[in-house]
């Protein structure tokens, strides 16, 4: 019998799960018998007591009948008809979902999985005392919380937390009635699309980007109009005339390159966007995570004009699967933006919302942010004293005091060259991920984002070590500056 | 000073938050003397206590600086520009807020705030033991959980949970790997709207309908088709040549009329599906409510043609701010509705996904069905009863043994007759809610959705003594087919 554990909770579950599973799907015919629960153990590994329990469970809920010194046999749970179970590939049912598979097919950042070391970004610090922190609130906020009362704006305590949040860290002025609580920057940036852009309608995306906007825009049918990014940030002097309806923008430690747009470029750019009359959206994605002074204060704080649409994210600071976020909104666009939050999914659920609001209330958030951003600087040091010991005068370290990962640079390499280093590293069980799929077109020179919130300081040495060792392997194979065939076939 | 405790939590925290607002919001100037803790106290009959816990946390947070033997005062929080509070309204800046926003002022159903017995429908049962219940499953689920792990598809052992109860209580066979959770019914809307939905395409909604399906349906752009309802749901013999692109509908119990759709409809409805290859989208909001026998198996049990995609919400069987529902989606779709989900929202949080995945699992779930499902039964019997006795002949009540509400048809009231009914009923502390809203053109007969679930036994049989006390009082200002001035204006 084909069964998977799925490895959540208690084995018996586990095996009822998987049995279930197997009934529903056909692969167990109503009226066959069960293997004897001592075979099944045998065959499954398991120890016999847990089996018994799994078909104890099953005869409970009605998916096994037993039979009196016959043992036990699959029951009919239902009638209807067959499951569909064919795939078939239809037409796009609408334009949205023509686009939204051409930007799925799209060469995004290949995940890896199972690997001792994985530097993958974007993941947020995983810290275990927060599991226990975050248990507490939810059940103190549970027990307490009105759970029929909803607001599609967002709980306004957890509206006003955040608000002195951002003026206390962010320097951002902002009313708690002009926040919006939304679920992830995601869907920010699937509001803004629906609240700013008609199908056709031209964005500014930063060239290199963060290709979750780069999808959510396309499929909208946005017309995306990539500006070049240097050491200051956007190049402002290159925007477009006429100007785009929306420019998104990741001032604080732009994302991919990690460059922090300069002062005179914030000023202008918010010049342009008073000229224009065009909105930016300002993606402060780990705007809190600088090392070196205080966290730069947030293009937001500067707009005289109220173009700016300010996006921060819990996701990075406490954990990506909360899906809370929030939006300061320009007072012009706020009751647009709280009316498309509705139509789309009413509001975001309300435990989660008064349990973050006391978390930031009563200190417990900026305690956390402190020890994180402590324990990240260091791990960057490490990541940086690691990439200056063993990848040395090969590659260029972008050294910017901030966020959550390390951009370097792969001096003379090509895109076989540096598809053959990630491919290679992948193989000894170190995961790197490619700049290339941030950019709308291939890039001048090749790069890797190095994250390091999922390793402890001691794997982030040892994966150093081992990127060195790749990078000797690869140079073996391929002299820098080499040709392109780099498989040696 | 002008500040507003907002209820939540301890009053030293609401008093906090209020003048943290005051600060931010600028009515409290930096450098400006903070009123003597004594003075506050007794202005807003707060104990000193409560008022210096306050002051000492706004110090703690830097809001307020304290000089000595001078008293406190008001601390510069940031810098920055004003706050932009001005109102102002610009053109629509896309064509969907342009429609969003007329939907939004059309009349929907006004709610009632703050009376003594409000009969608002849709809401959930409360059940302060859910809480309690509820406040183990999160911590439980919290302290274990891998928390940066997400599926935009949904956990697989909810969606697993999902088919096991919907192939023991709704007759659907589903695998899980065509299970979508999303986060309410209105995501669904949302999301069918985006898949299957170009501007302009035709939808087919039921004649009333649920407004909320509406409202999003129309704001996507959709050309709404309305198809009457009899006692027998869905009049399939009014459905349009050309076919819809989709088709919403509530088979198990009409929203809002109560109607079931009969066997023969069920199968002429996927006939036309099948033969126009349109879709069908299967709203189950309160399936799970019968009181006379076993549920009626949903449509989705007769689908051969994989037309029907079916909706589900935990909302209504648990609590609205939950913000969980499932899709269960016919395999041609599956991808296109998962691509749609992750490009909207990237997924739904998953520590209340864990959380709802064991409470189904260990049976908490459907034992809490039950006990709502016999609460709610006695609660529509109490409010049937009380409608006979009060309202008598005066009113047709639909007896459907099923839902969450009760629909009365009032005998020869017109619109301004009916208006002064729930607008007299709201003074007398009442909260009654209109028919008409659901409808697309004005309806022949005049009707009110009454809700039970907000109210206990003893509230119903008061409430509905009171609704008699207003008939009679209606009646006396305006005999039963009197003109349409009722206000004795």
């Amino acid at each position: 019998m084909f069964l998977i554990l799925d490895g959540n909770g208690p084995q018996y579950s586990q095996l009822t799960r998987a049995m279930k599973a197997a009934i529903l799907e056909g692969r167990m015919d109503a009226g066959s018998p069960l293997p004897p629960t001592r075979v099944l153990a045998r065959e499954l590994e398991l120890s016999r007591t847990t089996v018994l329990a799994a078909y104890e469970q099953l005869r409970a809920e009605g998916f096994i009948d037993a039979r009196r010194g016959s043992g036990s046999y699959v029951a009919t749970v239902q009638g209807g008809p067959k499951l569909h179970v064919s795939e078939s590939t239809i037409e796009p049912p609408s334009r949205y979902i023509k686009r939204a598979r051409q930007v799925q097919n799209r060469l995004i950042a290949r995940l890896h999985h199972g690997l001792r070391y994985d530097l993958q970004y974007g993941s947020s610090l995983i810290n275990p005392a927060l599991n226990d922190v975050w248990a507490r609130e939810l059940a103190r906020a549970a027990a307490y919380t009105p759970i029929d009362a909803i607001s599609s704006q967002g709980l306004p305590a957890l509206r006003q937390q955040v608000c002195g949040y951002l003026a206390r860290r962010r320097g951002v002025q902002a009313l708690p009635e002009n926040v919006l609580i939304v679920s992830g920057a995601q869907q920010a940036f699937s509001l803004a699309a629906r609240v700013l852009l008609d199908e056709g309608d031209p964005v500014v995306l930063e060239e290199p980007h963060y290709f979750g906007a780069y999808q959510t825009l396309t499929a909208h049918g946005a017309r995306i109009v990539g500006v070049p990014v240097d050491d200051a940030g956007l190049i402002c002097a290159d925007l477009p005339r006429p100007a785009p309806s929306l420019i998104c923008v990741t001032p604080s430690h732009q994302f991919p390159t990690g460059a922090v747009l300069s002062h005179p470029r914030r000023l202008e750019l918010l010049r342009y966007a008073d000229a224009q009359q065009c909105w930016i959206l300002e993606d402060d994605y780990d705007g809190e995570f600088r090392y070196d002074a205080q966290p730069l204060a947030a293009l937001r704080s500067l707009d005289e004009g109220d173009r700016v649409i300010y996006v921060g994210t819990f996701s990075k600071v406490l954990f990506g699967s909360l899906r809370l976020a929030y939006m300061v909104l320009p007072t012009a666009l706020r009751d647009d933006f709280v009316t498309a939050k509705f139509l789309s999914d009413f509001s975001c659920p309300t435990i989660e919302q008064v349990a973050l609001a006391h978390f930031m209330e009563d200190g417990g958030f900026e305690r956390h942010l402190r020890k994180a951003r402590k324990e990240l600087k260091s791990r960057r040091e490490e990541l940086i004293h690691g990439l200056r010991q063993h990848a040395g005068e090969r590659v260029e370290v972008v050294d910017s005091p901030a966020g959550m990962h390390v951009v370097v640079w792969l001096h003379g390499y090509d895109q076989a060259h540096a598809d053959a280093l990630i491919e290679l590293a992948h193989e000894r069980g170190l995961g790197l991920y490619s700049m290339t799929p941030h950019y709308l077109n291939p890039p001048a020179r090749q790069g890797l984002l190095l994250g390091y919130c999922g390793l402890p300081l001691n794997e982030l040495r040892d994966a150093m070590q081992l990127f060195g060792r790749c990078l000797d392997e690869i140079d073996v194979r391929v002299p820098v500056g080499g040709s392109g065939s780099v498989d040696g076939s």
